[in-house]
């Protein structure tokens, strides 16, 4: 068996989620169709992160046992080929040693989550941001963000799904950033940590949503946080603004580490 | 009656065209069946650039007579309100005098035309570039384009099906960026001129490709225009990767002159 990892970029618009499901076309599953045109015998592949449905990638990592050896970029050229009608793509292929496990070999994972703020609805960008009529106060985010920075019980910022053992992570970094335009602007949360809880990233973002249209003052996150209790969450944010973008790992093992989508 | 300016966006890739057609979805006869929503015996309305099948626009104005008086901002709502199933947007509505025309007012027009110069396919953003799995000299497209700014019979930039009385344009600046990523870089073209003939912008975009790639010196860019010849021509890129994205009248009409999408 020779163990093959990938950086995919896929459109969570298209699919039910990453993880594979009767019925249902979602990105684990078409990918694995695409595999066994390859190569029969195969498992599929397993990805460092189970996005939901409508959650977007440039950077998911995922990996794969094939029978046989290829070269990573026919490799990459083979997938893409059979995956051509999907809004799937993957942007590079490398060999792995079989140690290599994208979701236990992760050390750390970075999502993007992004408002579109303009009076006027999104035509070119739906389901790429959440959009909202109204401007978010950044400053009033960033104080509300500093709160959930460090190891703390996210019970609050936990779906009630959520199959992780313990509620307690460590937020590494949140970094709130604003483009502004006459019409208005986008505003993006970059948040990092080594894993995160089933829908954290979501529901931080719907808190800060909150805070920055002034509804919640920046102290409520705190008390939301300490509470350790899923009703004093703000709202779940839309899938449509989320993004994973890049999965890290203690060996680098792609050449491309940036963000193909600004 | 009452005459109002829009400034409007939409997805190319989901209609047949600006101009409105039989039994044809475009953008023109989309606005036109909301608008008779507020008003069943306008006209309808008159766009500053009529664009073609899959191509977008971030900033295409268009005028429209009402019978009756309308707070601007409430016939945007009013419009976005019932376009809201289709990918078009008005991003601004103001009142204008009925002098004001968008197509015989305007004073100049902006294009940009994209590529995503990557070996992967677009999962994210397909029908939003022209995608080359080859990166483009941009130096080289620089010295090529520079034939083409000025006064020029552009008889070889022309589609057959061109209706202006005369080949002769003037173009007043084509600016060409690259934004580079580990995985490959996006390339633009932004191209501005009082009026252009019909295919022109996709011409003169496949024409640089041509040059980018180094299938053609740039010293033949000046050879194919002096040849008004449509046969010395590149192939005209493909529509989904070109933007209008502005129009410019002597008074500016506006508060938004900024591009929203990056």
């Amino acid at each position: 068996m020779f163990r093959y990892a990938f950086r995919i970029e896929y459109d969570g618009s298209c699919f039910h989620g990453w993880q594979k499901q009767k019925n249902l076309e979602t990105i684990q599953g078409t990918l694995n169709r695409c595999i066994n045109i390859l190569d029969p015998i195969s498992d599929g592949v397993i990805g460092a992160g189970r996005t939901d449905a409508g959650v977007h990638a440039t950077g998911q990592v995922a990996h794969v046992d094939l029978k046989a050896e290829w070269d990573p970029s026919v490799l990459r050229n083979a997938l893409n080929y059979h995956l051509r009608n999907n809004k799937i793509s993957i942007i590079e292929a490398v060999n792995v040693p079989t140690i290599f496990h994208s979701r236990f070999s992760a050390i750390k994972r970075y999502y993007v989550y992004k408002f579109f703020c303009r009076a006027a609805p999104l035509a070119l960008e739906q389901n790429r941001y959440w959009h909202l009529k109204r401007s978010l106060n950044i400053q009033k985010m960033k104080a509300g963000a500093s709160h959930l920075i460090g190891h703390h019980d996210f019970t609050t910022f936990r779906s009630a799904l959520c199959q992780s053992k313990s509620p307690v992570k460590s937020i590494g970094s949140i970094a709130i950033s604003e483009l502004a335009y006459a019409t208005g602007s986008i505003i993006e949360i970059h948040i990092a940590a080594k894993s995160f809880l089933h829908n954290q990233v979501r529901s931080i973002a719907g808190t800060l949503e909150k805070v920055g249209s002034g509804a919640w003052s920046p102290n409520r996150v705190a008390k939301a946080l300490e509470a350790k209790d899923r009703s004093a969450c703000g709202p779940v944010a839309p899938a449509g603004g989320l993004y994973l973008v890049q999965v890290d790992y203690e060996k680098e093992i792609f050449q491309t580490t940036e963000i193909p989508i600004h």
